[in-house]
């Protein structure tokens, strides 16, 4: 048996139709976009194709999604650039503590320039706190941004009804959403979100590293990043990823047209491994939402051992995994979410993300199923921590 | 004859080697870099391996390299970090108003942000003035940025005199550089430069749009763009691109292996090419200085012609130019650099970029010489300007 991955919610393997689909754009189709020459018209014309196969999958305008670089660019941009551009209407915004650290740590950066965030309250689920969030909501407040789904935990907020809740006691407060893991399960269309910003990136749903996207709702105004040539609506200057640009939107095709088929393969993988692992190993937690949930994370909460020995210990039988966000991984510091959400250091220690794939099988889950118990016992034993 | 591609400057095709170098990492090796298990691995090294590759042509060590999205990115990051750290400091900048519009607007962002900018003169080939820098450097200016050499007239700066002037009249004063048209023709040891900050991009030397590079002097603090995952020794959060940054480091290979034999190559052409249209068509001017000058572009300003008609007639026999800048094309506007050097807007609209790279042939050239005459008489003939 080749190497299991089951840690797609870290990077995902560029998909061949997405590749295929890029290649062109690296060798006879390599103009700029911004050329006036022949040479840049068949980049130019991909770009804006794929800029309407986005759109249309999150169901705004053309002009209402931006490319940049990553989302945490997406996410900076969004937290940063409306702090600066609305800061004389306020200088006021509600973060979800539990969101990717590009969110936590923008709104840190934003705190020490002068403006004062509120850290949401979540549950032991990982659910925002409703009454806490209406409570929190003044006419200063200018910003909420809530993660639609943990990339850990994999919990999925009530996004449209917290978004309502926010809109009913200010209008003006502008929401913002990192839909980063939800792309390939989910419908997100910004309508019925109702919200005005909203992040991706492409390398967790088979595209390769290093583009994101910005959904921007039509009349709002960000302060910007990246200043210059006026790319991307004169949002994000910079020569378009040409390449990347067409991958992204070669891959919301295949998501438009399996979603349904690969969300009901990984949940079903997702169940049996929840079950295996809860039937053969005492004293295990999943953490999260129950049901309310991303279908392809697991995410376990081991007894008195260090999610980092599993880890290895996994990766010797073949199988990858990661301790938490592989962003923060080489931190060894234990998960801001878990720790968020209410679980001690010491058993927050103890977690092991299992992110599975559309390639993932049933054979990989028996065999992950099989070895991890003697794992978790072998470590059980030589635990300093029982 | 297929299409003529004189538009170097403002991109290039993805050199084979390249792009044979980045293939294994969308599939086989598609791992996150930050993954702790086997598949992070091959990533990992690569990305160390790239970084070293690039820190030597530079001179610098490998943790003073950052990987960024573009260009733009890396100079946005070098004016907006460094004004914001260091504004305690003081809050005076000192820019060449010549330089690419990521420089020219990221100033102008400043500005609308209370810090203060002087724009540096240039003499009619985009020199400098050497005088003027040492008067305006004063106790509180943090940082000047002149750009290594413009992309649009080939103006080369004598970057290591300027910087000693500005260091001798104020040490603190920080000194960026935008090298991103220089890194295929010339030694950009930035000890010998004696800079703190250099911005490269990777698709002027054959690696695909979408990757930058900024050298960050040990010991220099730049307020962070994109916070979040701590990559980059924490100074650019976002999952790496590691396919294009492997390609960076290849396509660096490459100039260090042929760079001499590329840059005699491609001047020589480029002398032809100017040789031969000032020879056939009377009144024009090269634009820049007559010898620091990048190898590979040759700007015209012919009479009584626009520069759009132009490029639109060389489009149709097969030969791709630009006008100025591609990233500021679509505007129509005269060149912001033209403008800058003193020519009036009505002859500024007359000027051809041609941009060479390595695979063009003296019987492209040839062929350029043989059209472009006949090209130019017929507009000036119906020219409304003369």
């Amino acid at each position: 048996m080749s190497y299991i991955y089951l840690d797609n919610a870290s990077t995902t393997k560029v998909d061949k139709e997405v590749l295929n689909a890029m290649l062109p754009y690296f060798s006879d189709r390599y103009g700029n976009v911004s050329s006036l020459h022949k040479l840049g018209e068949k980049p130019k014309e991909a770009v804006e194709k794929s800029r309407k196969i986005v759109a249309d999958f999150f169901g705004c305008q053309p002009n209402e999604i931006i490319f940049t670089g990553s989302a945490s660019e997406s996410s900076n941009f969004a937290l940063k650039g409306v702090a600066e551009a609305y800061k004389n209407q306020g200088k006021h915004l509600l973060v979800c503590p539990i969101d990717h650290s590009s969110m936590v740590q923008a709104a840190q950066h934003l705190a020490n320039l002068g403006f004062e965030i509120t850290w949401l309250k979540v549950d032991k689920q990982g659910i925002i706190d409703k009454k806490f969030l209406e409570g929190n909501i003044r006419p200063d407040t200018i910003l909420v941004t809530v993660g639609h789904s943990s990339n850990e935990i994999g919990t999925v907020q009530p996004i449209s009804e917290l978004v309502k809740i926010v809109k009913e006691k200010n209008p003006k407060t502008l929401f913002h959403t990192d839909a980063t893991q939800s792309v390939q399960y989910y419908d997100l269309d910004v309508k019925r979100l109702g919200i005005d910003l909203l992040t991706i990136t492409g390398h967790k749903f088979y595209v390769p590293k290093g583009i994101g996207a910005l959904y921007i709702k039509h009349g709002i105004h960000l302060d910007k990043l990246i200043d210059g040539g006026q790319q991307e609506f004169g949002k994000r200057s910079g020569t378009e990823n040409v390449p990347y640009i067409v991958g992204m939107a070669k891959a919301i095709e295949l998501v438009k047209k399996n979603q349904k088929q690969i969300t009901e393969r990984v949940s079903r993988l997702r169940d049996k491994l929840i079950k295996g692992v809860l039937e053969k190993i005492d004293g295990t937690e999943v953490t999260g939402h129950p049901t309310s949930k991303l279908p392809h994370i697991a995410n376990f909460l081991f007894k008195n051992v260090e999610g980092e020995s599993i880890l290895m210990m996994l990766d010797k039988k073949g199988i990858a995994v990661s301790t938490g966000s592989a962003c923060a991984s080489h931190s060894l510091k234990p998960s801001h979410v878990l720790l968020g959400i209410g679980y001690p250091p010491e058993e927050a220690h103890g977690s092991i993300r299992f992110s599975l794939g559309k390639d993932n099988t049933e054979k990989e889950i028996d065999y992950v199923v099989d070895v991890l118990p003697d794992i978790i016992k072998k470590l059980q034993k030589i635990s300093p921590l029982k």
